[in-house]
């Protein structure tokens, strides 16, 4: 998990955020960034049990949440009922918000300005809010706050990357063992999710494109044919955090012009460092691994078939993404992926190969080192 | 999928209630309400793009959402960008608001009773709508006429959760296969899961309880040893739909303790037909369930470890649960979990059997039908 010492950093720069914009407490509802800054996961999925991070710029904090567990960095931790016998309470948000009024009128709490995530909270909440603090605040807008924070990985951040990598590569190691002509495709995807949990030792999120002869889409009910390319575009979480890699291989033996596109777009990897610099513009890059494409005769109309890559952490896209006309520049700290990708029906369907890097201050660091081979290890 | 009738259905049924309610227009932002009425299921997570459908009690209807795929049963569809390059938009909220005033003042939308999820609306998205109509409507809360009319199943949703209980079943199938002494729990999961992909014909979430030697708990990276009972209470959704079931299985033979206590809790789905009626209180189901396991000798102060059951549908948890505290009246439609479970030590650590059922005019239907066996059928 994220560690204390990372949270308490992050605190640190938080208060200071909120010091220079002059704003007197935050209140983050998303479980994300309530991790992000306490070091407690909550659950984002079934039963998804609403919290809200109370954090004043010149005092105390407090987590409200379904449960105490986990020794949230904050000052108190106050809960509410979200079961009985095991079921499910239906109105969580209801209860989350009676006991924040509750808390902000215990404390007899005092913000004017208040900093709170626009994409993310509730109505019921801010209402229950403007309850407990006796009257509307003026509510500041604190998305671009956030996610500029998030663009620079911490240590702990990137030792939680580090490993959903190493889950994912040890996916694709099964992915290999099971592609053979004739498999299902939703077999291939079960082989690698279970390679997955037994490497990640937990269960943890896996799922990806899993379609062969196609440029992506979830697994289906199909046969994989001979002849055909499977490009896996591979993602984990794990504790929070994402890894998203891609890797493409042949269904038995590559043709000529398999091979020749994916020796092709492999070898962009090698020119990398060219491009993922500090202070580099992310859309430069994806320019370059269009123009370089095309290059190749039978890539010369189709060039580069999406985005260039994206930063990524917390969540599977984050900005600057690496796009032609959108980006931004790359900073120490940024994990970039990186995935030259080109389509055509010739080649069924084209080859993908994304890694993820680490922009450090003299250049990237490869964080998935893996085989680039198109043919499968068995 | 949902059916265009059942979504007809469902809408004329809407409409009623929200006449008889005198409101104007209801504002659905979940994805399961959404697909509910419309057909379309739009991903919970990731991108997890957020949508609106709008609805009138007197007129249109229209969604807004960054797809109009899936032909949703509306008047009009209308869409924002959600990505560039296939890199998700940092702020999808803030597009659907500023198209959801858009839409409401192109067509001059008047409405000064809007229904809305309480549990679940935006701030950014009310305050939108505020601006689109000109001015604050007057917001009432649908929540529990939405939670109301989910206790009773339409013919298309119960398609929807028979496939997905047989789709669980096919997990357990591959549990069965996959337990013996030594065998790691996060294996056994991953083999089920496996088997839960290729039995729906596609990709589907399958989890639940893999703890062996426990009441419950997600897998860990552990061997399961002999002489414990592995209690898998296994949870999938299939478009939208859960199913939540529980076997036991010992690891290797069972002892007489073990043996007499499954026994004990699987005969209590012989005498369900009592209790899940038409018109009887899921209390009183609850109440003779604990009653009933303290009759076996070595249970007689453990008891029934939890809930007795819960009802069952696009969520895990809806009402009426069967506890003895809280409940409701049973009602023809409602798809109903019934789960006896007692824990004790001695039998490392206890049984749980849970299956689902209709309740019909004329009782129960076991939609999950399977062998209770507490030895594995290899």
């Amino acid at each position: 998990m994220l560690t204390k010492e990372g949270c308490q950093t992050r605190q640190t720069r938080l208060r200071d955020e909120l010091s220079s914009a002059g704003i007197d407490a935050i209140a983050l509802v998303h479980p994300l960034e309530i991790y992000y800054f306490t070091g407690v996961l909550l659950p984002e999925s079934f039963p998804a049990p609403p919290a809200v991070f109370w954090f004043e710029a010149d005092g105390n904090s407090w987590l409200a949440a379904h449960t105490d567990e986990g020794d949230p960095l904050v000052d108190e931790s106050v809960t509410y009922e979200w079961s009985i016998g095991g079921t499910v309470n239906s109105y969580l948000r209801t209860q989350l918000g009676e006991l924040v009024v509750d808390r902000l009128q215990a404390k007899n709490t005092k913000a004017g300005r208040v900093g709170y995530q626009r994409e993310f909270m509730g109505k019921l909440l801010a209402d229950h809010i403007e309850k407990g603090l006796g009257g509307a605040p003026e509510w500041v807008d604190v998305d671009e706050m956030l996610n500029q924070m998030q663009e620079v990985k911490d240590d702990d951040e990137l030792a939680l990357m580090r490993k959903a990598v190493q889950i994912d590569l040890a996916a694709y190691d099964a992915a290999q063992q099971a592609i053979s002509p004739g498999v299902n495709e939703l077999e291939v995807l079960g082989a690698a999710q279970q390679a997955a949990h037994l490497a990640a030792g937990e269960k943890v999120f896996h799922d990806g494109d899993y379609q062969c002869g196609q440029l992506g889409g979830f697994a289906r009910d199909r046969k994989i044919e001979e002849g055909e390319l499977y490009i896996i575009d591979a993602w984990i979480t794990y504790r929070g955090y994402w890894s998203d890699l891609c890797r493409t291989f042949s269904v038995g033996e590559p043709t000529e012009l398999q091979e020749s596109i994916y020796n092709h777009l492999s070898a962009f990897h090698d020119r990398i460092g060219d491009y993922l610099q500090p202070g580099k513009d992310s859309r430069d890059c994806a320019k370059a691994m269009d123009a370089y494409i095309r290059e190749h005769p039978a890539l010369a109309e189709a060039g580069l078939g999406h985005h260039g890559g994206h930063t990524i952490g917390l969540r599977a896209h984050q900005m600057p993404d690496v796009n032609p006309t959108r980006g931004g520049i790359f900073r120490v700290g940024n994990v970039v992926s990186i995935e030259p990708g080109s389509y055509i029906p010739d080649a069924r369907a084209g080859v993908r190969l994304e890694n993820m890097y680490l922009i450090t201050e003299s250049g990237p660091e490869n964080l998935s080192v893996y085989p680039m081979e198109i043919r499968c290890r068995s």
